[in-house]
């Protein structure tokens, strides 16, 4: 390779990490005004994203770029996707040539509709008043049509925004997995309905003093692993994690006294993606070897560690004496089997975030279809609220009240983000694939984690996902760790081993 | 005036706002810097504040701005600084001719040396170890006379320092300013070491509850006027208040269960501030006319709430039964005169930010010598610890143990502030001024705050000082108010009719 040729490099990568510079303090920006922001600035603060987006795309833009990714690209060490300078050279021309085409009007008109958006749809959503949040979401969904007729895509218009959180999905592909859960899910939801059995969930309903449930969450995330020296907990109305920068990965939660879930497991699925974040490479921090692979990708992390331990019965053989040293009376009466099952209970309902492990994916299915159809433009934003609850009726059985209960519970939409969705469900398939795979190299993991040792875990997580930054795509992780593709069954036969004992389920 | 002007002067105006846009990002970089941020993740926060730092300086340099300014400052716009428009082009233009003067190298290093410094000042003081510090603060030194050598100045490179928070004041001045107040200072010290009382300070050392003290502070600080739904009160090593966007102003404390007043007068006198924030217009935010004029303005405010009302004998007579609901069983057995006389007790002391009134001053003389000395280069940082105990006991007869108490107490160095320490005497000063000019106008001033009714002296420094942005310069303001020029007799005059029948001293 020539000298010159390592001198770009060295450029582009400065480039990039001066970009992930700014990209941080956008995300810092985004992470006060859900943690911390006073209501009245919201306006201001739009106008701030608008302009550090506009910075960043000119960035993102910048012809010199452009110049250097299409000298490398020829050169030897675009050669091989897979190894570091391949890997850099193939995702920053990526991002490039999308940015591109993206005006910088458009860029900065969708910060400001985002930020103004989630600000009227936090007010709808108080006062249930879905007609306070419409414009706001016209808005968004005809500047989302606009980005993805200028992004391009090979098949359908959804093909262009699903690229920008699971990248080089296809919708159809994606369509065709979470149809063959689908149809796993629905005679497993109906045979749990039908078996004459129901879960002692009034134990999640009790008085769980909010300070207490502060200090299990954090004693919680602490022993899976999660690094409060190098993070926070804060709270915030919608929870999220936010890697803000090397050694600076901040989650947040919600708390409300009647329920020990919303909290806890909120916890347990931030500071999951919170490991990854802390497990990638902090040199490499916001550049392709230091990022996360896609939004399906850190799910998986999240619901590994929500889930496939978190609710696992080996976790609460340890977690249980904690929770009844901080939750003493309200405990008093509960036995392990009987928390255990509470929290793995299955019941079709209308919230998506306090849904169960199994019906869950029926929410995302339902959010899925409705967004492919509002960006298709088979449905308008007026008919939304409708439809929204025609499919609840027809997949869940269950009828929002008000759009509260309905439309209006995610804040997905209002912030533009359409074609995030599916990621949810994705993030559950591979998170199973990952611990069946895990499982059979380590036949003693239970045994750990009654102990509270997740070590094992966290180390095969670290080896086969968090050190390769975006080396691999989402499809090619799943075969090297698994031998195989992207499929449902993991998941399927996950939950129906954990759900048939507690239900009184065949297997 | 042509149309042509105006719509030049639109165009600046618009570039002026995009700029306190961007800057108001950097306030909330360093925010949350100070009360958010993981410590580990203070190198990367120093390379966002230096590119922020470098971006605010292209813009602020930019020659299109300057072609601007030149064409509107021959037209009639510009012709009297005292209007909108006239004010706004004399500071943008200040700002602009000062801005170019630095080279962008600097500035970014500047910015840098700023967050490291202050991360390795933290340690220092923590450890006491000095020797941590030093390297860092020469850095600063040499950066500071660069900066003082590029932007000029008329008599001294101090000049240069100090016209960066008290715009268009002199060295000389303001000596002149701090002498005559210092040979006023140290008699009455003297006569009050004399005097043979002593304040029951033992009072304000007892238990007071950290919850307690927050309820406390919020309440006192909503009482006089700061507004919460538009602001926060945080925690920090070093209390501040940052008018980080219209709308969004916030004000840190810190807690330590034995100290009442630390953390009580830190809030009022940051909520001082704040109140100055929140009246100025929110319109013109970040503009000339919606700026605070100078720092020592600025601290005017703070010092007015904190001192002038806070520690006045009717302000406790409102707020003593409030204390005692918080504090009921600390100050059982204390008076209102006791609980008086101890937040106004006057003894030497080693730390700056627990001085008392008087001797406060005396605290800043020492600090403004000894900058000035740092950057004529009379003095080095390695002299520093030795000269800076010299003048305590020179000056105030108390001696340090360790730097802990001495040379590391201050943030300022740190972050590259040098030039500051003086406007919070000038604050002092001012603010004497202010109080003195308003009490003239409401003799029933008193009455209104033993209710707890402080909106009339709110609504005089928003007529006289809030409204009027950087319209006037101090020297101006102070003029306009009081009908003379800046003098400290004012705040002799006050602190004497103060202490006199505390001490028993003849006025």
């Amino acid at each position: 390779m020539s000298s010159s040729d390592q001198q770009t490099y060295e450029r582009l990568c400065h480039h990039a990490r001066q970009t992930a510079l700014l990209e941080s303090t956008r995300h810092l920006l985004h992470w006060d005004e859900q943690t911390c922001m006073p209501t009245p600035a919201g306006p201001w603060r739009a106008e701030q994203l608008a302009q550090v987006a506009g910075l960043l795309h000119e960035r993102q833009t910048d012809p010199q770029l452009g110049a250097w990714l299409e000298s490398l690209s020829a050169g030897p060490l675009a050669q091989d996707r897979h190894q570091d300078a391949g890997a850099t050279i193939w995702w920053l021309r990526r991002q490039y040539q999308k940015q591109c085409r993206i005006p910088a009007s458009l860029v900065e008109e969708l910060a400001r509709a985002s930020v103004l958006g989630q600000a009227a749809w936090v007010e709808a959503r108080r006062t249930r008043q879905y007609a306070t949040f419409k414009p706001h979401l016209e808005k968004i969904v005809r500047l989302k049509i606009e980005q993805a007729e200028a992004l391009g895509y090979p098949q359908c218009r959804y093909d262009a925004l699903l690229d920008e959180y699971e990248p080089e999905a296809s919708t159809a592909e994606v369509t065709q997995t979470l149809d063959a859960l689908r149809r796993q899910l629905v005679p497993l939801v109906q045979a749990i309905a039908d078996c004459g059995r129901s879960a002692p969930v009034e134990i999640l309903r009790r008085q769980y003093a909010v300070d207490s449930q502060q200090q299990f969450g954090r004693q919680l995330a602490t022993a899976i692993g999660f690094d409060f020296r190098r993070g926070r907990l804060d709270v915030s109305a919608h929870p999220f994690c936010s890697g803000l920068a090397p050694h600076d990965c901040r989650l947040t939660t919600r708390y409300s006294e009647n329920h020990f879930s919303e909290s806890f497991f909120g916890v347990m699925h931030e500071a999951g993606h919170g490991i990854y974040e802390q497990g990638l490479s902090t040199d490499a921090f916001g550049m392709p070897l230091g990022s996360a692979v896609s939004l399906g990708i850190h799910e998986s992390q999240s619901r590994l560690w929500e889930n496939m331990v978190g609710r696992s019965p080996a976790f609460w053989e340890f977690a249980f004496p904690i929770a009844r040293q901080h939750f003493a009376q309200t405990l008093a009466d509960v036995s392990l089997p009987e928390l255990h099952w509470a929290v793995n209970h299955v019941q079709p309902s209308l919230i998506r975030v306090e849904a169960d492990e199994v019906t869950y994916n029926l929410h995302i299915i339902i959010r899925f279809e409705l967004e492919q159809a509002l960006i298709n433009e088979q449905l308008t934003v007026a008919d939304l609220p409708g439809v929204w609850n025609e499919k609840y009726r027809d997949y869940l059985g269950v009828t929002p009240q008000h759009d509260g209960e309905g439309v209006l519970q995610d804040i997905h939409w209002s912030g533009g983000a359409l074609g995030y969705f599916p990621t949810y469900t994705l993030g559950n398939i591979y998170a199973a694939q990952w611990i069946a795979a895990f499982r059979q190299q380590h036949p003693g993991w239970d045994d750990d984690v009654r102990r509270g040792e997740f070590t094992p875990l966290r180390d095969w997580l670290s080896q086969h996902i968090f050190r390769h930054g975006q080396r691999f795509l989402p499809a090619e992780l799943v075969q090297s760790i698994t031998g195989g593709p992207i499929s449902p069954t993991a998941l399927t036969d996950y939950l129906r081993g954990k759900l048939a004992p507690l239900y009184g389920l065949s297997q």
